[in-house]
């Protein structure tokens, strides 16, 4: 069995060996595969997006643990769901808003908790030991309730505006690709991108068919339009950052 | 059987992954676990306390191996030491400061070590072989003799003077939080923290309980008091750092 | 069997731990270790000297997979080699210049990609299925035909100019260590190395018989000569990066 980790704890903390060490500690042959602990700290929505492009790749009954929880130790609640064949435990504050379906229960069973429950660590004290009996074979109605009223986030989509589509910048990756909210859909044959002033109106195939220094738009590997350069940034170049405005001219009027 | 890494190596240059490589080779079947490899360099106190707050999570058995080393290469001796259920693989410079116990011994079988030790790798070269095989099974006995000259630096701990409490910012976590050396007996009903020439007077229970913008103290989920904010960095905000003083104004004289 | 990963992808995007998804979809009892992700954007240069750093610590029959890939979805070709008893995956551009021996495959067989191949992320689509059915125990020729006319880049040497050697500095790692190109036969007793108009003169068996504050050159634990200084970055003191020119006077004029 699988579990996968997405946080925004860093790796410079113990945080994330410590719910290593749970994990093992209950469920001793699990795989632990870490999907990123550099959320933007407190972005649920990252965590969202970011678990929505990994878990396609993993296997049935694989148990994703996402913790970015700014409201640890208050009154949210430890949530698990079932969907799409696998499984996913989070706070209930949105984490999960891109994956959550039908079955979503409210983890209450104390007895999957650590012996002591901190009000500061729920990764280490509900989460990792919650995903760990699940992958041992605890179905994930034993946790809990089922709920209907967890909470979901709308992720920002394009919206049109007379004749122009205004999206955002969902996320920058390490190359300084920019991911927008825009899908291959929205781009007409004569598109203009406008980002940061400048406009962009090609879209290549693969990285290496641009120009040097040329900016262009991309279907990137999550099916989401990229804006990027070959093998340059295109962050840097634009300054721009997560949640910048960016306008597409369709040529196409609202009528 | 679960080995754990800590170390100054940072992630960016193959030193880990070779460790992991000369770990597998001789235990196939361990499971390894990354606790930080982004302890400041050289810092063994990071480092003792690191392991500290993360070895109560991990099974009976489990191997720890760190690796801060300044003197790599001298004559400063590799250690194994059984304390709390757990063993404890290290250069005899304090970095174990935190869990020593009774049983300790220097490393001195070289049949456990690379065929080849350089001068400047013995994470490589002594310390994750020698991990290996007692993950493996052999007993720590085996890889030398018990002694009791081992090296073990005092954790700094709070000191009064007049009605004050002296103490200091232990760690820094990613999330700003200032991690001190002070537990919660240490502070009245009527306590003020002084950092940075700033007021701490409230003591939360949870990030969540406290209002934007404020500075507040917490029992940190390894027992110390913390300075936070909540969803904000209190390192940023004060400009402190590990090593800064404060101040505990307890109200208490000291007759 | 064990897989590892050399990658310029970073730790932040979820592109590692998806990869990761990939390979244990398929080989689920593979143990998957990360050399490094943070080889500099596109250097392929760097990719090879990382993982000819690392493989000879690596058992038999491992599975590395090297991922620095300007060029994805252009024409250049997936290859698999097998050497020093071990295997290599990765885009034949040079990132495996230091271990390419004379088993070299092309990876032409389909049925070991992912179903949907995109242009953009072919360590997801390609090389982690590959490398996880190689492991799994496909032989390396059914990967695809048997090529000669694979890309091997030139690792720099030191030049002789008069009697001076010019060298330069490979990488520069997380303690500000300068890896030259260097070997301990290029040092006569009396050798002067200048970097950064600075002269160092002393071959240190260990970091730590270095004064505080001095220059010295050290055979790093790969073989190269390094220089370095005793708890301190020479990179930051010197201002040096990685390509820095570095000169040798051995003292023996060119006849």
């Amino acid at each position: 069995m699988i579990i996968t980790l997405t946080t925004d704890f860093g790796l410079s903390d113990p945080f994330v060996g410590i719910m290593k060490g749970v994990i093992l500690g209950i469920a001793p042959d699990v795989q632990i595969v870490d999907i990123s602990h550099d959320v933007q700290a407190y972005d649920v929505l990252q965590a969202a997006l970011v678990i929505d492009s990994a878990y396609p790749y993993f296997p049935d009954r694989t148990v994703h643990v996402v913790v970015v929880d700014p409201g640890v130790g208050s009154a949210r609640r430890p949530i698990a769901a079932i969907s799409h064949g696998q499984i996913f435990i989070a706070p209930d504050n949105g984490a999960l808003t891109t994956v959550l379906g039908d079955e979503v229960h409210a983890i209450t069973n104390e007895t999957v908790f650590l012996s002591s429950v901190s009000r500061t660590f729920h990764g280490r004290d509900i989460f990792a030991p919650a995903a760990a009996h699940v992958a041992r074979g605890m179905p994930v109605r034993n946790l809990g309730p089922s709920i209907q009223d967890f909470i979901k986030h709308p992720v920002p989509q394009p919206t049109r505006i007379g004749d122009k589509l205004l999206a955002t910048v969902l996320r920058v990756d390490k190359f300084g690709n920019l991911i927008t909210n825009l899908r291959r859909r929205d781009l007409n044959p004569n598109f203009t991108i406008r980002v940061a002033g400048r406009p962009v109106k090609r879209l290549c195939l693969t990285f290496s068919e641009a120009k040097s220094g040329e900016l262009f738009a991309l279907e990137g590997s999550t099916g989401y339009i990229e804006i990027a350069m070959n093998q340059d940034s295109a962050a840097e170049m634009l300054q721009v950052r997560q949640g910048a405005e960016i306008e597409v001219e369709t040529g196409i009027a609202n009528h």
